[in-house]
Formats: structure tokens, sequence, C-alpha cells
């Protein structure tokens, strides 16, 4: 089709993942997408195959169970899951993360008795940041985890968690000291921990199957072996996960972008109007011309970061621009989809308004686009 | 309110008009208006306590029971009702389009049995031209009605019908000759008619309470005396209509825009983070400015046409124009509020994300923003 | 022609004032132009023959020897005079502003003595605010005016100053106190006051005959009957005549938008390439119905603002709106122009490449549009 | 500095290249640009350096005297060369187009005689493709070349001929026949041969250096061995060295977009208002924030398009969304850069008013950015 993503992959295994998770999620995601989000149902199913498939745990080292592959294809990966279902991306990129904060933070003992189950396809992960209060702004986290003895105590409330009462473990960061940067400390909390609830299922206009709740701790008690790092080091290792979590999004948002060009160059395909197809309008060729570049504009700054990344250098600005603008052409991208559809477009019987839905949500979470252009613009100017 | 709207009308009886207006938005519609939507219920009380206000029939002269206003003021109380309620504004626009095909190319004995009491505020119309295959092409309506004896039997399907089912006459365009653009013609059909039956609400991501249907003619009889002016006049008809029609959906876009600057507007004067209301933030006065310049824009172009319009001038491109610029304003400044409002803005717990879905359709109805370009673009060239 | 303005004008004698300044422009303006932006020529006789027909005095009060015109027909005169020539648009724009910071805040002495001179048509003047180290922040000025007897002497350097070293007086706000904000006072001086001279005319990339330069003051001696207001009330004065000065600009602005709508339309329906005018493909079509739509929505909204200040309303937010708004649009649209014509378009053979570069500093100058939006967001925040 | 661009090259050999770039650019180019520019003075130095150096030949075979670079690198150091001085890039990048045409197209015997001289650094070349009426469209070429026996006799003029006059050789496309695809024929053409003349230099508004005029050819006698391949095939030579063309501009542009970055953020951090720097302004911040993701946008855009060349897969259409977003991107990012410099960024004190005028043209030359969505569009659609 003319849609065809041209893809660069580094190496053959690369393309063979690649063609792998598009046969997943032809097969496998896709089908049940609809149905899923309309009844805004948590996709067990679909993380099971792509556990199975070793697609939850790509970017990590094999010696823990990942798949040892550099940001530039689990991406891509992300990006053909996406395509199919924003909601497993966005799933798939917030298990990632909390591997990443165990993988990179956590000492030898709690790396070595953990990763390899967080890995294993198995389980999956929920990110436990974001409260009431504190969206944007970190330095606002009010739960508490106090020390008891060789255990920790928490009281707090989280929202927007993503996974949230289907997760078979949370990685949490709660406030052990007053210091608004320096106080934070992050935990590793499995699923069966006493003294945690959820709240119903939040409302959102979309991404339903990317089910999100409240998470309760009401003098849940974790034990000091299960803190990631040191105390107070919360902070870093939340930031630093960020950095890698805005690039996950950003695959997710252009994934969301490609299926809108693709369903809308489809569409004007076969739509006819004045007794021809509308893609033979110049006015609509031109837009479909602008979604197509604003897609393949979002593909490459991902992948620039990504590969910066790779080669282990700085890649903080790029991260916060691939997400800033992918996210933002993912918007732009599916309101012009709706566009082409016209009326059908509309409606629940094409897909296009529910990238649309979808789209929004990208520019607001794993820090709003505000807070990308702060970060941007300090470090052009620091 | 900082968000006040500063209006210019031209006389106290208009200021009175906008204050009731205000009256009732703040009271019958706003209340109901969130329940309504969610459960796509038809708003016939609002369109009740509308009618019995005199707010059903303003432009339209007082000899037939109009308001006798000016479009000058009667779209500003659209932008009210919309402020308040976009799908109610939308139902108002549409009845004040079946009016003015009455009211502009009937006889006289069909305008005088039948104008009053259309404009009774009793009464609702629908207005029936587009079809599953006829969207913005006119000339590709395919419902007949066929001459015999003393009436026409139609047979046809329109579909994205506002009030649809609800209303209690139906203006309808069906084609009496094979010509594409001279074989239209325009008929007066009651909710009581015989052959007429409705399909299942469509499934809209938005403007629930603006419910719309296929309107299905399976020989329905519609007796000669019910043609609105001549066979073959009904594209003229239309066509004509369609240019006051923009000018209402500019004023309902309006009314988008501005009631999600004003919710944007309120938020950000509350919300805090980093310790600070986000109002504070420059980066988000300056998204605030750009959404107040793309309302304050939107409302003063149609205002220009509509004063146009009123003073017996062309008005057409600058109706394009007007409904151009006030849809893309209303989508872009609802993605922006629901931006402002966060990870909040993106649940049903506040009004910003119906602001959203409701905005995208604005673009779409009334002729395509890819139509009104042709419009434009044609009248400029010619 | 196509793309004639259609203005809704309020009396007769302002369609007489329409038609009169379309009749200059065409004819004494608009043929001139190119020349004297090439030669970077100042334009006296163009003064001159606008002010014998009265168009440099239009909204002051005849007792004063001004044409009593509201505001919503002096801009109108204002967008033509610019549509046909900008830097003289912005020479009678600055002209207006000292006019009006005389007549607002001088005592009856002064104002009875100079304003009717002022007003003549025979003399034009130069508003003195900027300065090197104080654009946009007028609160930075530095230029001193030290009480000495019944004189002030003053020592600064003012720039950016239009119609420097050609105007018959200057207005000048000068430091009388340390106080930032309530030590400023306001100056009429005439050009042959000793102690002031001109630096060269500064090189700008557009706008040429609209000559700026320093105004550098070295122990100039103003007697105290020419100071404007009392001593501290130059911020006050400054900032109020700067609402009717963004007016003024976006008139200027919405002019040059205006012209080069025109000249790309009359070019499309030229032009040919591919055997067909250009203006028949229908991307070219949509670019330009997006031009025109930003000329308009420019023109309404200063002109709602301009009737919100002829009411005697607020109209402070509407006013910056207008300026941010209508420059941006001349921007585009200019930026547009260029490219509707091409290659040719980029050549000194059409005017196109003139108004991008006139159409530049509109965005900077009285205000430049970061300050606008500051402006309009305190106000929607207040 | 904050603006240092991060680039990925494949090898160390790459890394010496662009460090040898950025030397001359420092020290050759950006020097002698402001006044060169100024005075409209053809950069013969510039060349003679850059061809000492072995960067007029980059992306071709050693054995012709080639580089050897693949595109990745050969537009990197392009990139490098506009940023100091846009119209010595665009002189590269024109020269190469002449080669590519030659190199891909000439049967052996032309190649092995001429190549090696045009990519000696000594040489430089000029291509000959635009008229006066036939711009984008290249069908409606007029210049004639009638066969004589041994030798074509041409007459026609060609225009915006970049080089013209200052060029060793030119690459000439002429009219063998009538029919308009396939009526074409390339031909090198020595610089002296007889029946040539130029018009004098362009008028432009920018882009000064780039010195273009007229080509005019009135009986001038090519030999037949001077035929770039059949006669017939210039129409697809054209084109194939087209995609290449656009990769180049897009490189150009780029170029543009970081000198204007760089500068404004420099000028953030140094320009004081209000008592602060500039850049304190989260409302600039974001601006700055926005202009640093355009460019980076640009630069990772081009860069997938040349490795998709690199790789001899087919980039079309990836060639032509570089050039249209890179080049979108140099206005936007340029026209931001004399509104962060304010009033002095509108002097020819300071160079962003340089790069917005240089940008400009980059949207239109190599196939207006209209003609790019046309073949974006029709790729898609295919």
């Amino acid at each position: 089709m003319a849609t065809t993503v041209e893809r660069l992959l580094p190496t053959d295994e690369a393309e063979a993942l690649l063609g792998l998770t598009r046969e997943i999620a032809e097969h496998e995601l896709r089908p049940r997408a609809d149905e899923a989000e309309a009844r805004a149902e948590f996709p067990a199913d679909a993380y099971r195959v792509l556990g199975k498939a070793g697609l939850l745990s790509l970017p990590f080292a094999e010696e823990h169970g990942g798949g040892a592959q550099p940001y530039e294809v689990y991406l891509q990966v992300l990006e053909e899951i996406a395509t199919a279902w924003a909601s497993v991306g966005v799933g798939v990129s917030v298990h990632a993360l909390t591997c990443l904060a165990v993988d990179q933070n956590a000492d030898d003992a709690l790396r070595e008795e953990w990763l390899p189950r967080m890995l294993s396809g198995d389980w999956l992960g929920a990110y436990c940041l974001s409260e009431p209060q504190a969206g944007s702004d970190v330095s606002g986290i009010r739960t508490r985890a106090r020390r008891d003895g060789e255990a920790y105590v928490v009281h707090g409330t989280k929202q927007w968690i993503s996974n949230g009462s289907h997760a078979d473990y949370y990685v949490l960061f709660a406030r052990t000291d007053d210091d608004p940067r320096r106080g934070l400390t992050g935990f590793l909390v499995p699923a069966d921990t006493e003294g945690m609830s959820f709240g119903a299922p939040e409302k959102k206009m979309g991404l339903h199957a990317d089910v999100t709740t409240q998470v309760i701790f009401d003098g849940a008690r974790i034990p000091v072996s299960q803190r990631i790092g040191e105390e107070g080091q919360g902070m870093k290792i939340a930031l630093s996960a960020l950095d890698a979590g805005r690039l996950g999004i950003a695959a997710v948002a252009t994934g969301i972008g490609q299926a809108a060009l693709a369903a809308a160059v489809a569409w004007a395909g076969e739509r006819e109007q004045f007794g021809q197809p509308i893609g033979s309008f110049q006015g609509l060729q031109f837009l479909l011309a602008d979604m197509a570049a604003a897609v393949e504009q979002a593909r490459a700054t991902y992948l620039h970061a990504a590969r910066l990344k790779d080669a282990g250098r700085r890649f903080s600005r790029q991260a916060s621009i691939a997400k800033l603008t992918a996210t933002d052409a993912a918007m732009r991208v599916s309101t012009d989809a709706v566009q082409v559809f016209g009326g059908y477009g509309y409606t629940a019987d094409y897909p296009v308004e529910r990238f649309f839905r979808d789209a929004k949500v990208t520019q607001i979470f794993e820090g709003t686009n505000q807070i990308q252009r702060m970060v941007i613009g300090r470090d052009l100017l620091a």
C-alpha cells in the first residue's frame, strides 16, 4: 500500500522482529481493538500474546531475560503495536518504564530477584508517579513512606495510573523527606501487598483500554529490600526514566498518526463525490501530503533521539522534541483524518474518531507539551 | 469575569434579548447539558423553553410570528445558546434553516398556512438534504419524487438529519428530474406523513443531544400544495439557505470556542502546580491569549458577514469565511482547553472534552471546510 | 475586482472619505511607492497631499481642526492608505499618536496653542518613546529631563523614531524621576529646538520610506509650558496612547495583507503553468481562500475594537488582539503571496516581496506580539 | 554552545569531513558572507576554497575524482556550509546536480572526458532548466535544439540560472521534439560556447551571492558528442536529478534554520528587558523551543530520505517531504528569529533579516512546495 512505512533497520534480527510485530498487530491486536475500546476492557490477552512473543522486554539485557534490542528497534516495534492499538502501545511503554527504573537504579539483590520476572513476558507493571495535585510537578508529590523498622509504611493516593488494578507490580514514588526535590524515594510493590487498593477506572475520553485508576496506599508495608536505590534518589530515578518514557510516547503517537494517515488515504481512494474519488481533488491531496509529512517527521525525529540514546550520547532535549512534535502531529493528523472521512469519520462506524480521541492525551501525559517546551528551552539556554 | 463577551448591540431590545438568552442558558440549558449529552437524549424541554421565550423565530418577520431581529442579533443569541449547550444551538440553527427555505421560496398559500406554525415556538423542523452518497455534493442526491396526480410519491433515504424522528415537519429535497443541478425540488413534509420512517440515532462522537438519524421515504405521498416553489428550484433553494446556515454554524462554533476559553481561563486561575496558579506561567498565558484571540476573531468575522446580509448586500464569500474560520477556531481552542486542564481535561468530570468532541463536527457539516475554501476561492477568482 | 473590500460604513460622509482616500491612494501614493521605497526617500509630498485632503487629522474634534471621524472610519482610511503604501500608513498612524497624546493629556493652554497646527495638515509629528535599551520595556527609559528654572534640560538618545529628522515636532518621553513607572514625563518639542540632532536613517529590511532615526538630545531646553500634563504622568500617557496606536498598526497590517492578497489573486488569474491559469488548481485556490480569510478576519477584528473605543467602552484587550492577529495575518499572507508568484515574487520586479519585508516589522513595533500576548493574558486572568 | 548540532555520523572519515567543513565555514565563509551579500558578489573565492578541500565532489565515485561519500554525509556537509552562508550552499547543491546528471545519464565517452574535470574542484557548473514561462512546469520548456549534422543548434532563453555567467559549464535541457514529455534532451555546454550570452543578474530579495541570470542561447552549436544520454531522455534525467536536488535544498534550508536558531538563542541570553535576559521569559523560551524542534525535525527528515537513497531504496516521496518541511521550517524559524531580535533584527546590523530573506526562496525553487505536495499526494494515492 502507498502508506507502507519505509523503515531502515540495523539488523536482520530487527527486520524479523518488525515482521513478527506486524503479524501480531494485524491478527491479534487490530481485530480486537474496536470492541475492547468500546467496552473499556483491559486487554490482558493482548499483553499475554506480546509477552510470549518476547515483545514486552526488548530494550533490556539478555542476561535478565531482555531482548537486547536498541531503542531504535524497540521504538519501531512499539510504533507498530500502537498503529494497531494505541492503548496497548501505552501499556507496553509503561511496562518498559517500570523495568527501566529497576534495571538502572536498583541494587543487585533487588534487580536479580525481580527483573527476570518483570521481563518474563508474564508480568506487567504499573508506574505510580502522578497524584491528584501533582501532575507535571513531581516535586508536589504528597504520598508518604515512613520508615518503620525493616519496612516503610505508605499512605497516599496516586492517580492516572495505567494498568492500575491489573498490573502484577507497581513502581511507586513516595516522599521519605520534606525536601521537595531530594525527599522522594522509589519502591517496587507487588500487586498482592496489603494496604493497597484501587479506584474505579477513570472516565477518560479515549484510550479506554489503557485502563487507569487511582492507586490508594493506606498503611501498605513495603520491605526496605524493595526500595529502588537509596532514599532520596526518587526524583533522579523518575526524571531519568522520563526521557526514555517520552521516546515511548513519541513512538505511540507516531503509530496513531500512521494509522490515521493510512485510513484517510484508503478512504480518499474509495469515497466518491462529484463523480470521482475525493482523492482526485488537489485540495484533499495537499491535505494528505501534509499529514504524511507530519508522520514522516515524527518518526525520523524519535529515531534520531533513540539513536543518540543507543550511542550513549545525551538525548534529553531530543527526547522532549520527539515527544512534543510526535504528539502534536498525532493530534493534527487524526483531526484531519476525521475531516477526510467527513460525516462518516464522526461516527463510531469508522476508526478515525477513536484515533482523534486517543491522540489528545498523548499531548498531556509523560509531561505535558508545555513541560517539554520548558525542558527544551532550558537546555537551549543553558 | 474576565472572559465576559464585549458585545455591541444595535438596540435596547437586542440587549434585552441577549440578557434573556443568557438567563435561559444559565438556568435551563447548561445545567441539563452534561446528563443529556451522556444519555444522547433529545432536548425536547430545551426547545420548548426557547420556543416559549420567542427564541426559535428571531430572524423572521413579525407578520408571520417572527421576532423581526436582524441576523446580527439572532446569531449572537445563537452563540449564547451554543456556549451553554452546542447541540441545542445546532438544533435552533437547523430549525431556522427550514423556516428560511419556506419564507423565501414558498408560494403565498404555503407560506401563510405553514410559516406561522413553524414560527410559533411549538414546532421544530428538520432539514432533509444529505444522503449516504451525497454529503458535500448536493448534485448527487438520489431520493426521487415522482408526480402522481395531485401528489408526489417519494422514495429514498436521507442521512445525518438533525432532529430526525423528533421534528414536527421536514423540509425535503428530492429529485424530480435527472438533471443533476436543475432536477431538485423542495417539499414541506409534516411528521405524520405516511411512508416516512427513521433510522436509529447515528452513533456520533459528540453532539449527542443533536440526535441525527436516517429519514427513509418509502412511497410517502406529498400533496403538490406542499411543494416549496417550483419544480427544479430545489438546488437554488438549498444553496441560498446554505449561506445563512453557515452563519448559524459559525455562531455555534464561536459559542463552543467561548465556552472552552472561559473554562480554561477559570481553571488556569485555580489549578496550582509548582506552588502557584498555572495561569501565572507565561507560556500558559500566551496560550490563553491565542485562544482568546481566535474566539474574538471568529465572532467579529461572523458579525461582519451578518451585517452585510442585514444590509441586503452579497455575503456569500464572507459567510464561507465565517464558517471556515469559526469552526477551525473552535477545534483549535477546544483542543487547547483540554491541554490547559491536563489529565483532568481528558475526563468526563470536566466539560472541556465535550467541547473538543463537539467542535470537530462543525468543521464538517453545512459544507466541509474544504467546500468553504472552494466557495471562497472561486469567488475570489471570478 | 473580486478582491474589492466589502465595507460597512456608518455615514455617507464616511463613504465619501473612503472614496477620496482610494482616489488619492491610487493616483498619488501607489505610483510613487516603488521608487521611493527603493531609494528610501521620505515621502514628504505624500503627507502634503494627505494633509491637504484632511486625512491627517480625522479622529479629532472639529474645534481643533480635526475631521470628527470615529476610529471605525479613520482606521479604514488608514487601511486604504497602507494598502497603497505601507510606509505612509505608518507615518499617518504615528502622527495621529502624537496628536492624541496632546489632545488627551495636555493642559488647555498647550492644547489650544499647538493642537490646531498639529491638525492643520501642514505639520507632521514624531513620537520619541523607544531607546536602544528600552524597546518593549518602557520602564527602562534612560533619557533625562532635569528641571532648570522655567525649562527642562534633556539628555539622552531615542531610537527607531519614525519621521525622525523630517517631523515638524516631537512628542518626547523622558525621565524626570528615578521611579521606573512614575518617573516619566511627556513633552512637546518643536523641530527647531536647539540641542536636538538626528542619527543616520536606520538600515531596515523594509518600510524604507518610513524613515527612522535616532533622535539625540544633548542639553535641549524645553520650556515648562511644553510639558504634556503633569510631571510623572508620562507612563500613563504613553500606555493609553499605545492602545489607540495598536489599532493603527492593525489597520496598516490589514492594508499590507489586502495588497498582498489582491496581487496574488490577480497573478493567479493570469499566470499559466501546465496549460492553464494557476488559479484553476485547487491547491492554489485553497491557499488564496485561507489568505482571504485571514485578511477578512484582521479587518473585522480591528473594527470591533474600534467600535468599542468609539462607544467609550474598554478596548485594551481587543486592541491587543487586533494588533496581534492583523500583523500575524499580514506576515503569513505576504509570505504566501510571494509563494503564489513563485520565482517572480522573489524579485524586485513585483511588489509582493516588498509586502513581505514590510509586514515583518508590524509584528515588532508598537509592542511586539509577545507583549500583546502578555497584555491579553493578564486581562483574561485579572 | 547549547545549539551545537548533535550529529550521528557513520565513519571517522565523515567526522573529519564535518570538522573540516566547520573549520572552513567558520574562517572562510561566514566572515565574508555579509559583505558579499550586500554587494551581490559572486563568491568565486569561496568555491575555490571548497573545491581545493574536496567539498565540491563528495557524493561521487573516487574513480571520477569524487569523495565517495554517501548522501547522508554529503548533505550534512552541505548543511554546515549553508549555516555559514546559504548562497554558497545553493551553489554547491546546484553544482552537484550538474555532476549527477552527467554521472548517471551520459554515455561513457562523455562521462570519462568531462566528469573528472567537473569533480576536480576547479570547475563549477550551472543547471539550465527553468524558463520564463516554465517554472514548475518542465513540460512547458520552449528552448529548441535542432539537429544540424554533427551538432545541435540551440535557440531559447533560460531563467533563474544559479551561477549564471560564472559557471565553467552549463547542463542544458532543450526541446528536440514537440512531445511535451518525451521531447526534451540534455546537453553539456562549456562556458566558452559561442552563441550563448547572459542577462543581467536578477534582482532578487535575498540570496544575492547566489547570482542568477538569464542564459540566452542564440544559435549556439553543441556537438552531438555533448548530448547527455539519448534524445528525448531529458525529462527523465531532469526529474531524477530533482529528487537528489530536493535533498540538497532541504539541507540548505536546514542550515538557514540552524543559523537563525543559533543567533536567536545567543541573543536571548544577552539582550535584557525588564531587568533580565529576555531568554528568562517563558513565552520566549517556548518560542525558542518550537524553533529548535522545527530545525531538529528538518534535519532528521532529510537524513532519513538520504539514508534510503544511500541504501538504494526509493526515496522520491521522502525527498519531497524533506524539501517541503525543511523549507517551511526555515521560513518559520527565520521569521521568529527576527522576532526574537525585535527592532534590531529588522536591521542590516544583524544577520537574521538575511536569513529571513534567504529562506523564502527555498520554498520556491527546485519545485515549489505546492509541487512537492503534488508529488507526495500522488505517491500516497498511487
